[in-house]
Protein backbone atom coordinates (compact mmCIF):
# COMPACT_ATOMS: atom_id res chain seq x y z
CA UNK A 1 0.00 0.00 0.00
CA UNK A 2 1.30 3.13 -1.10
CA UNK A 3 1.65 5.72 2.05
CA UNK A 4 2.29 9.61 1.65
CA UNK A 5 5.49 10.83 3.78
CA UNK A 6 6.10 14.54 4.68
CA UNK A 7 9.69 15.57 6.09
CA UNK A 8 10.85 18.64 7.46
CA UNK A 9 14.52 19.20 6.19
CA UNK A 10 17.66 21.33 7.15
CA UNK A 11 20.51 21.82 4.41
CA UNK A 12 23.18 24.05 4.18
CA UNK A 13 23.16 24.95 0.89
CA UNK A 14 26.80 25.78 -0.02
CA UNK A 15 27.62 23.73 -2.66
CA UNK A 16 24.52 22.59 -4.08
CA UNK A 17 22.73 23.82 -7.46
CA UNK A 18 19.58 24.96 -5.49
CA UNK A 19 17.05 22.43 -4.61
CA UNK A 20 15.10 21.29 -7.77
CA UNK A 21 17.16 18.45 -9.73
CA UNK A 22 19.83 20.05 -12.51
CA UNK A 23 21.01 18.24 -15.54
CA UNK A 24 24.38 19.13 -13.89
CA UNK A 25 25.73 18.93 -10.34
CA UNK A 26 24.44 18.00 -7.13
CA UNK A 27 20.90 19.80 -6.02
CA UNK A 28 19.73 18.79 -2.18
CA UNK A 29 16.00 17.35 -3.98
CA UNK A 30 19.11 15.09 -6.36
CA UNK A 31 20.82 14.05 -2.45
CA UNK A 32 16.97 13.19 -1.12
CA UNK A 33 15.92 10.89 -3.42
CA UNK A 34 19.30 8.65 -3.48
CA UNK A 35 19.37 8.36 0.16
CA UNK A 36 15.30 7.51 0.08
CA UNK A 37 16.20 4.91 -3.09
CA UNK A 38 18.95 3.45 -0.06
CA UNK A 39 16.40 3.21 1.89
CA UNK A 40 13.41 1.89 0.23
CA UNK A 41 14.94 0.76 -2.87
CA UNK A 42 12.36 2.87 -4.90
CA UNK A 43 13.19 5.33 -7.25
CA UNK A 44 10.88 8.07 -6.64
CA UNK A 45 10.30 11.87 -6.84
CA UNK A 46 10.17 14.02 -3.71
CA UNK A 47 8.48 17.32 -4.07
CA UNK A 48 9.14 20.63 -2.14
CA UNK A 49 7.01 23.52 -0.02
CA UNK A 50 9.48 25.90 -1.71
CA UNK A 51 11.74 25.28 -3.90
CA UNK A 52 14.88 27.13 -2.91
CA UNK A 53 17.91 28.52 -5.63
CA UNK A 54 21.44 28.07 -5.51
CA UNK A 55 23.61 28.64 -2.06
CA UNK A 56 19.74 29.25 -0.30
CA UNK A 57 19.85 27.44 3.12
CA UNK A 58 16.94 25.80 4.63
CA UNK A 59 16.23 25.32 8.71
CA UNK A 60 12.51 23.63 7.98
CA UNK A 61 12.24 23.09 4.13
CA UNK A 62 9.09 20.29 3.43
CA UNK A 63 8.95 18.00 1.21
CA UNK A 64 6.89 15.35 0.64
CA UNK A 65 6.63 11.54 -1.22
CA UNK A 66 4.53 8.61 -1.78
CA UNK A 67 6.16 4.84 -0.95
CA UNK A 68 5.41 1.42 -0.45
CA UNK A 69 7.46 1.36 2.63
CA UNK A 70 5.90 0.47 5.89
CA UNK A 71 8.53 1.87 8.05
CA UNK A 72 7.63 4.08 10.93
CA UNK A 73 8.22 8.10 10.45
CA UNK A 74 10.59 8.03 13.05
CA UNK A 75 12.64 5.14 11.44
CA UNK A 76 12.96 7.01 8.30
CA UNK A 77 14.27 10.08 10.20
CA UNK A 78 17.43 7.80 11.43
CA UNK A 79 17.89 6.06 8.52
CA UNK A 80 18.17 8.66 6.10
CA UNK A 81 20.04 11.13 8.11
CA UNK A 82 22.43 8.41 7.74
CA UNK A 83 22.57 8.11 4.21
CA UNK A 84 22.14 11.60 3.12
CA UNK A 85 25.57 13.71 3.59
CA UNK A 86 26.48 16.29 6.06
CA UNK A 87 25.20 19.09 4.42
CA UNK A 88 21.51 17.82 4.60
CA UNK A 89 19.70 16.50 7.82
CA UNK A 90 16.22 15.17 8.25
CA UNK A 91 14.47 17.04 11.21
CA UNK A 92 11.17 15.14 11.42
CA UNK A 93 8.88 13.00 9.60
CA UNK A 94 4.86 12.62 9.37
CA UNK A 95 2.35 10.27 7.28
CA UNK A 96 -0.40 12.25 5.81
CA UNK A 97 -3.59 11.74 3.93
CA UNK A 98 -2.50 10.80 0.38
CA UNK A 99 -4.40 13.82 -1.35
CA UNK A 100 -2.10 16.32 1.16
CA UNK A 101 -0.04 18.78 -1.27
CA UNK A 102 2.98 20.36 0.57
CA UNK A 103 2.85 23.46 -1.90
CA UNK A 104 -0.95 24.21 -2.38
CA UNK A 105 -1.93 23.32 1.48
CA UNK A 106 0.68 25.39 2.88
CA UNK A 107 -0.63 28.39 4.89
CA UNK A 108 2.62 30.88 4.38
CA UNK A 109 6.26 30.61 4.03
CA UNK A 110 8.62 32.13 6.05
CA UNK A 111 12.03 33.30 4.84
CA UNK A 112 15.06 35.33 6.83
CA UNK A 113 17.76 37.02 5.46
CA UNK A 114 20.63 37.57 7.62
CA UNK A 115 23.36 40.72 7.08
CA UNK A 116 26.83 41.34 8.97
CA UNK A 117 26.50 44.61 9.09
CA UNK A 118 30.12 45.55 10.74
CA UNK A 119 33.45 47.16 9.08
CA UNK A 120 35.28 43.87 9.11
CA UNK A 121 34.22 40.43 7.49
CA UNK A 122 33.33 37.46 10.18
CA UNK A 123 34.66 33.78 8.71
CA UNK A 124 32.46 31.95 11.38
CA UNK A 125 29.47 33.87 9.79
CA UNK A 126 30.73 33.66 5.78
CA UNK A 127 28.53 30.86 4.56
CA UNK A 128 25.23 32.25 6.39
CA UNK A 129 25.81 36.03 6.20
CA UNK A 130 26.01 38.76 3.80
CA UNK A 131 28.40 41.16 4.41
CA UNK A 132 27.34 45.00 4.19
CA UNK A 133 30.49 47.13 5.62
CA UNK A 134 28.52 50.14 5.94
CA UNK A 135 26.25 51.36 8.73
CA UNK A 136 22.52 50.48 7.52
CA UNK A 137 19.88 52.59 8.67
CA UNK A 138 17.06 49.63 10.09
CA UNK A 139 14.99 52.63 10.88
CA UNK A 140 14.22 53.82 7.35
CA UNK A 141 14.36 50.49 6.30
CA UNK A 142 11.40 49.17 8.02
CA UNK A 143 10.02 52.39 7.06
CA UNK A 144 9.89 51.10 3.62
CA UNK A 145 8.87 47.44 5.01
CA UNK A 146 5.86 48.48 5.63
CA UNK A 147 4.24 48.82 2.16
CA UNK A 148 4.79 45.46 1.51
CA UNK A 149 2.31 44.27 4.27
CA UNK A 150 -0.52 42.84 3.10
CA UNK A 151 -1.91 41.92 -0.72
CA UNK A 152 -0.30 43.50 -3.53
CA UNK A 153 0.90 43.06 -7.02
CA UNK A 154 4.46 42.21 -6.65
CA UNK A 155 5.84 41.61 -10.17
CA UNK A 156 8.81 44.47 -9.40
CA UNK A 157 10.39 41.69 -6.91
CA UNK A 158 10.91 38.91 -9.92
CA UNK A 159 11.99 38.77 -13.24
CA UNK A 160 10.08 38.42 -16.60
CA UNK A 161 9.87 34.55 -16.38
CA UNK A 162 9.03 34.76 -12.62
CA UNK A 163 5.35 36.28 -13.69
CA UNK A 164 3.82 32.91 -15.17
CA UNK A 165 1.86 31.97 -11.94
CA UNK A 166 0.54 35.20 -10.94
CA UNK A 167 2.20 37.75 -8.67
CA UNK A 168 0.09 39.45 -6.22
CA UNK A 169 0.59 37.51 -3.20
CA UNK A 170 -0.39 38.08 0.24
CA UNK A 171 2.69 39.56 3.07
CA UNK A 172 2.59 38.58 6.34
CA UNK A 173 5.21 40.07 7.85
CA UNK A 174 8.28 42.46 6.80
CA UNK A 175 10.62 43.17 9.14
CA UNK A 176 14.18 44.69 9.81
CA UNK A 177 15.91 43.79 13.37
CA UNK A 178 19.20 44.71 14.65
CA UNK A 179 21.54 42.48 17.36
CA UNK A 180 24.83 44.03 17.56
CA UNK A 181 26.09 43.77 14.35
CA UNK A 182 23.71 41.01 12.62
CA UNK A 183 20.87 42.67 10.95
CA UNK A 184 18.00 40.42 9.82
CA UNK A 185 15.41 41.07 7.75
CA UNK A 186 12.10 38.53 8.31
CA UNK A 187 9.46 37.92 5.51
CA UNK A 188 6.45 35.57 5.91
CA UNK A 189 4.45 35.77 3.18
CA UNK A 190 1.07 33.07 1.39
CA UNK A 191 3.52 32.70 -1.15
CA UNK A 192 6.85 34.14 -2.69
CA UNK A 193 8.11 35.05 -6.44
CA UNK A 194 11.11 33.68 -7.94
CA UNK A 195 13.87 36.08 -6.52
CA UNK A 196 11.62 37.89 -4.19
CA UNK A 197 13.32 37.90 -0.93
CA UNK A 198 16.37 38.51 -2.30
CA UNK A 199 15.30 41.60 -4.90
CA UNK A 200 13.48 42.63 -1.97
CA UNK A 201 16.65 42.59 0.54
CA UNK A 202 18.66 43.76 -2.59
CA UNK A 203 16.78 47.21 -2.39
CA UNK A 204 16.02 47.24 1.19
CA UNK A 205 20.13 47.49 1.58
CA UNK A 206 20.19 50.28 -0.78
CA UNK A 207 17.20 52.09 1.02
CA UNK A 208 19.72 51.60 4.22
CA UNK A 209 22.41 53.40 2.61
CA UNK A 210 20.49 56.25 2.02
CA UNK A 211 20.26 55.86 -2.00
CA UNK A 212 16.94 54.68 -1.76
CA UNK A 213 13.83 56.68 -0.09
CA UNK A 214 11.24 55.13 1.69
CA UNK A 215 9.26 56.76 -0.76
CA UNK A 216 10.80 55.78 -3.57
CA UNK A 217 10.71 51.58 -2.25
CA UNK A 218 7.21 52.28 -2.71
CA UNK A 219 7.29 53.24 -5.67
CA UNK A 220 9.27 50.29 -6.94
CA UNK A 221 6.41 48.02 -5.01
CA UNK A 222 3.24 50.63 -6.63
CA UNK A 223 5.31 49.83 -10.81
CA UNK A 224 4.06 46.23 -10.71
CA UNK A 225 7.26 45.99 -12.92
CA UNK A 226 9.85 43.17 -13.17
CA UNK A 227 13.22 44.20 -13.20
CA UNK A 228 12.44 47.28 -11.39
CA UNK A 229 14.07 45.83 -7.99
CA UNK A 230 16.91 45.38 -6.86
CA UNK A 231 19.80 43.91 -7.48
CA UNK A 232 19.66 40.81 -5.83
CA UNK A 233 21.10 40.13 -2.49
CA UNK A 234 23.35 36.86 -2.72
CA UNK A 235 21.82 33.77 -2.11
CA UNK A 236 24.24 32.63 1.17
CA UNK A 237 22.32 35.23 3.31
CA UNK A 238 19.04 33.66 2.87
CA UNK A 239 17.51 30.92 4.84
CA UNK A 240 14.42 29.31 4.43
CA UNK A 241 12.99 28.64 7.78
CA UNK A 242 9.53 27.62 7.99
CA UNK A 243 6.34 26.17 6.30
CA UNK A 244 3.63 26.95 7.63
CA UNK A 245 0.20 24.07 7.64
CA UNK A 246 -3.49 24.27 9.27
CA UNK A 247 -3.83 21.43 11.74
CA UNK A 248 -3.57 18.27 12.17
CA UNK A 249 0.29 18.88 10.29
CA UNK A 250 0.93 22.45 11.84
CA UNK A 251 0.15 21.69 15.39
CA UNK A 252 2.90 18.16 14.63
CA UNK A 253 5.40 20.63 13.14
CA UNK A 254 4.64 23.45 16.02
CA UNK A 255 5.60 20.52 18.88
CA UNK A 256 8.40 19.19 17.46
CA UNK A 257 10.20 21.68 16.02
CA UNK B 1 61.78 52.65 14.25
CA UNK B 2 60.64 49.20 14.91
CA UNK B 3 56.36 49.53 16.49
CA UNK B 4 54.52 46.12 18.49
CA UNK B 5 51.11 45.84 17.03
CA UNK B 6 48.28 43.61 18.81
CA UNK B 7 45.18 42.19 16.34
CA UNK B 8 41.91 41.05 17.30
CA UNK B 9 41.59 37.92 15.04
CA UNK B 10 38.46 35.69 13.68
CA UNK B 11 38.88 32.29 12.09
CA UNK B 12 36.80 29.04 11.18
CA UNK B 13 39.67 26.48 12.33
CA UNK B 14 38.17 23.74 10.19
CA UNK B 15 40.32 23.20 7.99
CA UNK B 16 44.03 24.31 10.05
CA UNK B 17 46.48 22.18 12.14
CA UNK B 18 46.12 24.64 15.10
CA UNK B 19 47.25 28.36 15.84
CA UNK B 20 50.58 27.34 16.24
CA UNK B 21 53.09 26.59 12.52
CA UNK B 22 53.37 23.21 12.29
CA UNK B 23 56.10 21.29 9.38
CA UNK B 24 52.68 20.40 7.59
CA UNK B 25 49.84 21.47 6.59
CA UNK B 26 48.22 25.05 7.09
CA UNK B 27 47.92 27.04 10.36
CA UNK B 28 46.08 30.24 11.39
CA UNK B 29 50.42 31.55 12.32
CA UNK B 30 51.47 30.21 8.97
CA UNK B 31 48.55 32.61 7.07
CA UNK B 32 49.11 36.12 9.18
CA UNK B 33 52.67 35.27 8.75
CA UNK B 34 52.19 35.08 4.96
CA UNK B 35 49.77 38.15 5.09
CA UNK B 36 51.90 40.36 6.99
CA UNK B 37 54.76 39.35 4.46
CA UNK B 38 52.55 40.44 1.75
CA UNK B 39 51.85 43.44 3.30
CA UNK B 40 55.18 44.85 4.76
CA UNK B 41 57.42 42.68 3.10
CA UNK B 42 58.60 41.34 6.46
CA UNK B 43 59.53 38.01 7.20
CA UNK B 44 58.74 37.58 11.08
CA UNK B 45 56.66 35.75 13.63
CA UNK B 46 53.70 36.69 15.25
CA UNK B 47 53.14 35.56 19.00
CA UNK B 48 49.49 34.20 19.76
CA UNK B 49 47.87 35.11 23.46
CA UNK B 50 46.58 31.09 23.60
CA UNK B 51 47.61 28.84 21.10
CA UNK B 52 44.46 27.05 19.92
CA UNK B 53 44.59 23.33 18.62
CA UNK B 54 43.26 22.29 15.18
CA UNK B 55 39.89 22.74 14.29
CA UNK B 56 39.10 24.87 17.37
CA UNK B 57 37.42 28.37 16.52
CA UNK B 58 38.01 31.66 17.58
CA UNK B 59 36.34 35.41 17.69
CA UNK B 60 38.78 36.80 19.39
CA UNK B 61 42.21 35.37 19.08
CA UNK B 62 45.00 38.19 19.93
CA UNK B 63 48.60 38.25 18.33
CA UNK B 64 51.32 40.43 18.56
CA UNK B 65 53.71 41.32 16.35
CA UNK B 66 56.94 43.55 15.71
CA UNK B 67 57.27 45.72 12.87
CA UNK B 68 59.20 48.61 10.76
CA UNK B 69 55.82 49.49 8.83
CA UNK B 70 54.35 52.67 10.09
CA UNK B 71 50.62 51.91 8.47
CA UNK B 72 48.05 53.22 10.91
CA UNK B 73 46.34 50.60 12.76
CA UNK B 74 42.72 50.66 10.38
CA UNK B 75 45.18 50.42 7.52
CA UNK B 76 46.47 47.25 8.92
CA UNK B 77 43.23 45.81 9.39
CA UNK B 78 42.26 46.46 5.97
CA UNK B 79 44.97 45.29 4.05
CA UNK B 80 45.72 42.06 6.20
CA UNK B 81 41.93 41.27 5.50
CA UNK B 82 42.30 41.43 1.45
CA UNK B 83 45.51 39.11 1.50
CA UNK B 84 44.04 36.84 4.29
CA UNK B 85 41.91 33.51 3.06
CA UNK B 86 38.04 33.82 3.93
CA UNK B 87 38.38 31.98 7.10
CA UNK B 88 40.73 34.53 8.74
CA UNK B 89 40.13 38.19 9.58
CA UNK B 90 41.08 40.68 11.29
CA UNK B 91 38.57 42.35 13.79
CA UNK B 92 41.22 45.23 15.00
CA UNK B 93 44.40 46.41 15.11
CA UNK B 94 46.31 48.14 18.33
CA UNK B 95 49.99 50.03 19.05
CA UNK B 96 51.26 48.98 22.22
CA UNK B 97 54.73 49.53 24.13
CA UNK B 98 57.36 47.65 22.87
CA UNK B 99 57.43 44.88 26.17
CA UNK B 100 53.87 44.25 25.96
CA UNK B 101 53.21 41.08 26.03
CA UNK B 102 50.35 39.31 24.74
CA UNK B 103 50.67 36.25 26.69
CA UNK B 104 51.84 37.41 30.21
CA UNK B 105 50.04 40.32 30.38
CA UNK B 106 46.61 38.85 29.21
CA UNK B 107 44.26 39.10 32.78
CA UNK B 108 42.53 36.01 31.60
CA UNK B 109 41.07 33.93 28.34
CA UNK B 110 37.38 32.91 27.40
CA UNK B 111 36.31 29.94 25.94
CA UNK B 112 32.90 28.56 24.86
CA UNK B 113 32.53 24.92 24.06
CA UNK B 114 28.72 24.26 21.77
CA UNK B 115 27.11 21.68 22.16
CA UNK B 116 23.67 20.67 19.92
CA UNK B 117 21.67 18.51 22.36
CA UNK B 118 18.62 17.49 19.39
CA UNK B 119 17.62 14.20 18.39
CA UNK B 120 18.52 15.06 14.90
CA UNK B 121 21.79 16.77 13.31
CA UNK B 122 21.92 20.37 11.76
CA UNK B 123 23.79 20.86 8.93
CA UNK B 124 24.05 24.60 9.39
CA UNK B 125 25.56 23.91 12.73
CA UNK B 126 27.91 21.14 12.12
CA UNK B 127 31.31 23.42 11.84
CA UNK B 128 30.77 24.73 15.23
CA UNK B 129 28.84 22.57 17.35
CA UNK B 130 28.97 18.89 18.81
CA UNK B 131 26.08 17.06 18.10
CA UNK B 132 25.15 14.92 21.47
CA UNK B 133 21.89 13.61 20.60
CA UNK B 134 20.61 12.28 24.13
CA UNK B 135 19.19 14.87 26.75
CA UNK B 136 21.95 16.03 28.84
CA UNK B 137 21.01 17.34 32.35
CA UNK B 138 22.08 21.01 32.72
CA UNK B 139 21.27 21.19 36.36
CA UNK B 140 23.43 18.21 37.24
CA UNK B 141 26.54 19.88 34.81
CA UNK B 142 25.79 23.18 36.48
CA UNK B 143 26.38 21.44 39.71
CA UNK B 144 29.65 19.81 38.54
CA UNK B 145 30.82 23.52 37.41
CA UNK B 146 30.40 24.91 40.61
CA UNK B 147 33.97 23.13 41.89
CA UNK B 148 36.22 24.06 39.41
CA UNK B 149 35.51 27.84 40.52
CA UNK B 150 38.93 29.84 41.74
CA UNK B 151 42.48 28.19 42.23
CA UNK B 152 42.91 24.65 41.90
CA UNK B 153 45.34 22.38 40.48
CA UNK B 154 43.57 21.39 37.10
CA UNK B 155 46.36 18.90 36.26
CA UNK B 156 43.61 16.28 35.72
CA UNK B 157 42.15 18.13 32.65
CA UNK B 158 45.19 17.51 30.80
CA UNK B 159 47.90 15.02 29.57
CA UNK B 160 50.82 14.48 30.91
CA UNK B 161 52.76 16.33 28.92
CA UNK B 162 50.62 19.27 29.27
CA UNK B 163 51.75 20.02 32.80
CA UNK B 164 55.36 21.32 32.03
CA UNK B 165 54.07 25.03 32.92
CA UNK B 166 52.16 24.24 36.16
CA UNK B 167 48.58 23.78 36.53
CA UNK B 168 47.66 25.40 39.17
CA UNK B 169 45.27 27.92 37.88
CA UNK B 170 42.03 30.51 39.11
CA UNK B 171 38.54 29.82 37.19
CA UNK B 172 36.58 33.06 37.35
CA UNK B 173 33.38 31.56 35.70
CA UNK B 174 32.08 27.90 34.43
CA UNK B 175 28.64 27.75 33.69
CA UNK B 176 26.19 25.67 31.53
CA UNK B 177 23.27 27.29 29.83
CA UNK B 178 20.71 26.04 27.47
CA UNK B 179 18.63 28.43 24.57
CA UNK B 180 16.52 25.22 22.86
CA UNK B 181 18.88 22.69 21.55
CA UNK B 182 21.74 24.57 21.86
CA UNK B 183 23.83 23.91 25.03
CA UNK B 184 26.59 26.10 25.88
CA UNK B 185 29.58 25.63 28.31
CA UNK B 186 31.38 29.27 28.85
CA UNK B 187 34.70 29.05 31.20
CA UNK B 188 37.00 31.84 31.62
CA UNK B 189 40.01 31.66 34.01
CA UNK B 190 43.62 33.38 34.36
CA UNK B 191 45.30 30.55 31.78
CA UNK B 192 43.90 27.41 30.13
CA UNK B 193 46.13 23.95 29.90
CA UNK B 194 46.59 22.42 27.15
CA UNK B 195 42.85 20.24 26.68
CA UNK B 196 41.85 21.84 28.97
CA UNK B 197 37.88 23.01 27.90
CA UNK B 198 37.62 20.02 25.98
CA UNK B 199 38.48 17.45 28.71
CA UNK B 200 36.27 19.39 31.14
CA UNK B 201 33.37 19.66 28.22
CA UNK B 202 34.17 15.36 28.46
CA UNK B 203 33.67 14.79 31.71
CA UNK B 204 30.95 17.26 32.08
CA UNK B 205 28.45 15.79 29.43
CA UNK B 206 29.07 12.34 31.04
CA UNK B 207 27.63 14.22 34.12
CA UNK B 208 25.08 15.71 31.72
CA UNK B 209 24.49 12.00 30.38
CA UNK B 210 24.36 10.54 34.18
CA UNK B 211 27.30 8.73 33.83
CA UNK B 212 29.19 10.59 36.50
CA UNK B 213 28.26 12.58 39.53
CA UNK B 214 28.52 15.95 40.58
CA UNK B 215 30.55 14.53 43.33
CA UNK B 216 32.66 11.89 41.34
CA UNK B 217 33.55 14.82 38.84
CA UNK B 218 34.65 16.85 42.15
CA UNK B 219 36.62 13.83 42.83
CA UNK B 220 38.30 14.05 39.38
CA UNK B 221 39.54 17.67 39.89
CA UNK B 222 40.70 16.56 43.64
CA UNK B 223 42.89 13.92 42.50
CA UNK B 224 44.96 16.17 40.58
CA UNK B 225 46.62 13.60 37.93
CA UNK B 226 46.87 14.08 34.09
CA UNK B 227 44.39 11.16 32.37
CA UNK B 228 41.49 11.19 34.82
CA UNK B 229 39.35 14.00 32.67
CA UNK B 230 37.61 13.33 29.46
CA UNK B 231 36.89 12.04 27.33
CA UNK B 232 37.74 15.02 25.42
CA UNK B 233 34.97 16.51 23.13
CA UNK B 234 35.67 17.21 19.58
CA UNK B 235 37.40 20.41 18.79
CA UNK B 236 35.22 21.89 16.53
CA UNK B 237 32.53 22.70 19.17
CA UNK B 238 35.44 25.12 20.89
CA UNK B 239 35.97 28.84 20.31
CA UNK B 240 38.19 30.93 21.71
CA UNK B 241 35.83 34.36 22.64
CA UNK B 242 38.11 36.62 23.94
CA UNK B 243 41.49 37.36 26.21
CA UNK B 244 41.18 40.07 28.68
CA UNK B 245 43.84 42.90 29.39
CA UNK B 246 44.29 45.69 32.02
CA UNK B 247 44.07 49.43 30.44
CA UNK B 248 44.59 50.68 28.00
CA UNK B 249 44.47 47.81 25.72
CA UNK B 250 41.77 46.39 27.72
CA UNK B 251 39.59 49.33 27.62
CA UNK B 252 40.22 49.91 23.56
CA UNK B 253 38.92 46.36 23.16
CA UNK B 254 36.12 46.86 24.54
CA UNK B 255 35.33 49.92 22.69
CA UNK B 256 35.37 47.95 19.45
CA UNK B 257 34.32 44.70 19.75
Amino acid sequence: MQRKLVLVVEYDGTGYRGFQLQPQGATIQGELETAIRKLTGEKLRVVAASRTDAGVHAVGQVVSFRTGSALPPATVVRALNFYLPPAIAVKAAYEVAPDFDVQRQARSREYRYSILNSATPSPLRIRTSYWVPRRLEIGAMNQACACLLGKHDFASFTSPEGTAQGTVHTVYRAEVSRDGDTVTFDMEADSFLRHQVRLTVGSLIRVGLGKLSPGEFEGIVEAAQPGRAGPSAPAHGLCLRRVNYAPPLGDLMNEDI
